[in-house]
């Protein structure tokens, strides 16, 4: 049993920022108290003066080894979690897929079994149901029981992952039965397959037309519609990837009403745009996620979304791709580039930035990154914070210190980064998951199979 | 060649009131002057002292012989325009219904069989296109150049006219080029096929439980997704049978923005609610139809929409089926009765009763009835308004006479009335049809085949 | 007793465009009928072909010969209306002023004696209210009696015109009472006057601080509180000189519920910007009024206001001021640049140049600028229209003809136009007021004296 | 110098719920451990079993001894404060009045010499300011400097504390460069007053009048007009004590636009409604306030602000006068009713009693009730929540006792209650005040002067 302390760092959390020790002892934050109050001893004592002492990232979107458009999202979980310990996340929450034709219980042990014994960090599944049907509704009750709490369900991608309306407001009366949360990609995929087969005939392949198609008004269509149906179920609803300003307002309109909705955006919208897509030599289809980027006007509105509250979440949707040999499977054809792109690695790094610009506060940053996707999907305390009684998950945070992101020094297996080039001012020196280093000032020290299985309680943030 | 002299009445159209002798030549308005200041000679001298000398009702949603759940409506193009003779409407828009399977143009012809020769007043199609495809988006082009020029289409009723987001698009698409008016059934008829099963296998079969499955919010929704959707496609847009506040509320928001975005609502909505849907004893279902009679404070929500102008139209959406035999084929089921209500007869007189009650002006009345009608639907001038040129298309209103609604005395094919026992003020004395006395001093006087085809221009109201 | 007819024409009205001839006797209307059905004869006829046949404009703002700091606005009633003339107008709605601590009586026949034998063309007047009190309220009601139905009261202007809260509730709920129409002047003048001095004490004296002071959320501001004060009064509001995006958005937010809120905006709100006020060597003075001109963008909203009615008039607020001279007195302080800007002539051209542009069509341009203005006022339809009835006050418009606006040429007493060197298409040929030519074929052969003083009705818009 | 441990409860924050022991020395909270896990050595151990450990509640509007109306608001700081502690508060943030044509100095100095040696508790000034003029818009920055950062405005009370928009810009624009917080009493108390007249002489003299003469739009408008202020200033706003659905409607609007605007209601608009103000004999009066009660539909929508955030703060407005010999000062003129309620000891007790009802979470009542008014006003993290280096003010509360509230019991020097006979459970145990037993197991240890005046730093809700 060993019992650590961390002492002289500014401990931020989302709801306070304080000079203070930190007593670590079996994994868990045992106490706090102000900084040299306490005689505490210690095996192992974490000198944090001048740096942050903050909760490990909880990044609730991600998809290790997503088979998509014939390939597979290249990080494992043993080299996506690792590359998330390397930026400060201690908690992923990563989607299992049912296969059409096959039960929900089938796609999550597929899950298990992939993860099993290769984390660096914890971890949690959502589970994304690709075909609602009276068992799979079933199905989901005893999912909620064994802490797999969240549905994630597609109005795009038909024949793949979608689901009618029909099928989202069955889920959506389930879910509202049995505490589960319903999680939406909302764009209209009927009416942009459309778009897309148009766009393809009249030769226009390249990625940017990736963009155009997918369009701002059918985004906000879909989120539109999927809180009224969450309406008329009377379930809550948490909307994944918003990128448009229109979608915001649809989901800053439904919370006027009190109505349970929630947004989650990506560093990808907050710091990428279309002119990233229109980047020559087919460079941007390293930047074709759905939904898209969009013009760097929503920017702002995603922002302010993030200070009103009307969006709660950043995570990342990291599905990285290689670009040789994956993105390149849609060269000619925008419609067969692989969706998505690398950054469990950056997000805490990049929203720390955004602290420094001036959009955020720094108890948002950890309020947005750690402890609301905590809540949100059942974690909290346990994840997210830094209290008595919290696993010790925390991160030593340099704020001073400089970086360049770049593919050359990340530890994402992917063969670019979405920022290559960036300038950084804030960096992780330290952390820890469940009171183990994994990363000891800037050296990896985890171990693959450190990291478990968390179940999780259901949606805290009601 | 015919000269009749209007004399002595208040000319009352959507721009003006005004003391005028109107004179007619061949079936046309051929000149109006004061009152009396001019020595008209004439074959036919009408007194219209004490009368309102109105436009002919343009009545642009009515089903005639329309096939629905097995069976028919009622009224025949005969009877049905017989009717609306008697109502004082003098133009119908009839729906023409492409079968699945089948082309644009073979539903065309059969509806132009039907009602040829039949007809008391003049008529003209929109198309109901239940198949979108290749071939039906290319035939929409050559009806629109026949004189066809507006094509209906359903979100609701999966399997039998329902369309999905990418083929409403398409047809937006072509719409859009052809100078088409789309009009759409907007309802989630998805979702709410799920709510019907749900509702029956917990034996909820009487009629009240088709307006509650039929949701407000699953109205608002679709009214919401047609917009966006006709945003993309860069068309304008008429929404049919508004039932709901939030619809309007959809409408309304979409014309502050300044979109081409239009709404007709039907005095059934106006003048019933779910109220009547409740009556006991099966009698709920003579007011099943789709959208549903909503809730009492939905009234006020629409009347306003009608003065602000977020509503344009108020049509009948006649479609009548007898409550013995027709309506009775959904005892025990309610999603197994014929959805209409029968009102060619009774709408320009609710309306006028609506000028007593002050919802709206007289010439709002008008304007709603027979101008704006005419104008969204490309006849105007020739219908919708009397001036030098129109059509002698002409109601003489007697606005102090007094009436009862009674299924006893209405001229329509069906056994019941909608608006039974219901005292109106005000009643059709006299109607021409391009100069034609079809009805005279409250005698038929008119006949089957008189009613001609109009071919229409494309819309006249953007 | 003349007798005129004008053949061979597109009479264009508000509700209609349609081939027509008008036969006029004793200075109205009589008759209107299909081109050539009728064998009229007539001591006078006018060939119309090529031309459009519309009523005079109704120009519902007009400031001939106001006191306004120190100086008088540059137009008389004599040079004034016969530029209207030149111009398409046919009757003016002008402002008699009430000067604190004197009667309104006193103003107005004031007002009465200035016009009284100088008009060109006929003359209504609204009222100024500059000193609510008890007995000016009880003054209104007469006023109302005698045709001077709508009263302007300023929430701008302290201690000039300026009424507080309190006063303007009161005037509006005796309006409420006596049929009479609130105009407001919203821009909170007591916020403006600090903006105003601190800019001036900064050495801000340009006439483009003008604009910078008068913002935009200050006009907002005003145009809500108005709406909300009518609201507790229960009366009706005419808002003046609309310029500012939010400032229709509050009238559309209104409207949307139904409330009897209405909007003017003017030409130089249209086709001006703050570019102008920017223009060097003090030559911004020449656009310095109040409410300001706006950045560019604004006008987009407007244009859209106009179309989707939720402006309803365009009024020219003509109050000219010469450069020279007057516009001077403002050098170095542009606080004391008189406020106003001419252009009672050039308002029907410009316009109809937005018939070409694609902002409106040309029944709303007639709606606006003659129409709607005459209802708002109550002087339809003997204004604002070309019926059977109705003052043969008719314009002969030629849509072809080319011109280019300049002072060098225009017939405002005033030494500066605001759209000096613009290129309009569309000009007017042949001007009647009852029946009298005042404009023939681009000669000027009316006379000071033919225009009548004009009793109002109430609001003839609610 | 004192240690304390409290043990065994559960220990709420805005932020947080869990199990832990708190250390406290020298009147500070040093430490916190998970439940039992440290062997502390302490004086004075407290034990929380089944009790929640609560942050003092801050009450950042109370009103002791005002002068109003020509009496004193009945308690006085020693009363006052004593009831607070009873109630759970252990902050209140009481307000120093300008006298018009004194200075800022002059009042803020006469409340420091009321309070001094006075208070159980500690507390805190904003400055009402009634008199905006250059010499007290100087004063202002050396008020923020010495701890009194905030500053309250009247838009009401004409002659009295009413500051006009000129004012109102002006200190907004102040507060902006100081880091001044605005408050606000928003009702247009102009046009009230017209009102007021207008029902005396109507012989409308009973309280209820109070309420309908107050309306609900002119508090709607005044809040608009206070926003557009701010912006036009720059500056931050909080509105006082909101109690109408349309007032929280401008809020949220303005909030959803990411301004820094600011929304504070108060337990009487929560709980009580014009029903009271109707209470026969006079009683009405006891609930004279203003803003005034509503009608009972409003209550939802201020729940649901305190649920969506766009209202953060609950307050008391705590400002009591007796029935009798103060209250019947207004008998016959309700305009002569003093204004205010008492209030400050139930706070606490009726926002429990909401989170039984399932209005709020528990720890949303810590985050209104203690934490944000803490934050809002620059006293976090001293005050407001329960964290290593905050004062240790602490509650023990009782989540299971039951009380009912009556005048009978209170310790409010005041001879009626606004919430007489109503039931609630929960009710305070045990208070500290810095570490200080102010009430022990519900008996009153304190005594005057314990309480010190706190300067605080600017707001930290930016």
């Amino acid at each position: 049993m060993t019992r650590t302390i961390i002492t002289g760092g500014l401990v931020i959390t989302a709801s306070d920022e304080l000079r203070a020790d930190v007593l670590i002892e079996d994994g868990r934050v045992v106490a706090m108290a102000t900084a040299g109050s306490q005689q505490w001893t210690a095996d192992r004592v974490i000198d944090a003066s001048r740096k942050y002492v903050i909760p490990g990232g909880v990044d609730a979107h991600t998809h290790m080894e997503l088979p998509f458009g014939g390939t597979f999202a290249s990080d494992t979980f043993e080299t996506g979690t690792r590359a998330a310990a390397w930026g400060g996340t201690t908690t992923i929450v990563d989607f299992a897929v049912q296969t059409p034709g096959h039960s929900l219980r089938q796609g999550l042990d597929t899950w298990y079994a992939k993860a099993d014994g290769k984390c660096a960090i914890d971890y949690a599944f959502h589970m994304i149901v690709s075909d609602v049907n009276e068992h799979s509704l079933k199905e989901m009750d005893g999912l909620v029981e064994e802490g797999v709490s969240s549905f994630k369900l597609f109005m795009a991608y038909p024949g793949v992952f979608y689901s009618d309306d029909g099928q989202i407001l069955r889920a959506m009366q389930r879910a509202s039965g049995n505490g589960g949360l319903i999680m939406m990609h909302a764009e209209n995929g009927i009416a942009i397959d459309v778009l897309v087969e148009q766009a393809l005939a009249r030769g226009e392949t390249d990625p940017r037309h990736h963009g155009e198609v997918r369009k701002v008004l059918l985004e906000a269509e879909a989120t539109h519609r999927a809180i009224q149906l969450a309406r008329v179920a009377g379930s809550p609803l948490y909307v994944v990837h918003v990128s448009a300003e229109e979608a915001v307002a649809e989901l800053a309109a439904a919370r006027d009403k009190g109505l349970p909705v929630f947004g989650e955006t990506c560093p990808q919208y907050l710091f990428l745009s279309t002119d990233n897509l229109e980047e020559p030599d087919f460079q941007g289809a390293k930047y074709v996620c759905s939904t898209p980027l969009r013009p760097r006007e929503h920017q702002a509105a995603l922002w302010r979304g993030l200070r009103t509250n009307d969006l709660q979440v950043v995570s990342t949707d990291h599905c990285p791709f290689c670009f040789r040999g994956q993105k390149e499977l849609g060269r000619g054809d925008f419609s067969k580039i692989p969706n998505g792109l690398p950054g469990v690695e950056n997000r805490m790094d990049l929203l720390h930035q955004a602290v420094l610009d001036g959009h955020i506060t720094r108890r948002r940053w950890i309020e947005i990154a750690c402890a609301t996707p905590a809540r949100m999907f059942g974690l909290y305390p346990q994840k997210g914070t830094i209290a008595p009684g919290s696993d010790a998950d925390i991160v030593l945070y340099d704020p001073h210190a400089e970086q360049v992101i770049s593919a050359e020094t990340h530890h994402m297996n992917v063969d670019y980064s979405a920022y290559e080039g960036r300038r950084i001012t804030g960096r992780v020196d330290t952390v820890l998951s469940r009171g183990e280093l994994v990363i000891d000032r800037r050296e990896y020290t985890g171990h693959a199979g450190h990291g478990a299985f968390i179940p999780r309680s259901t949606c805290q943030y009601l």
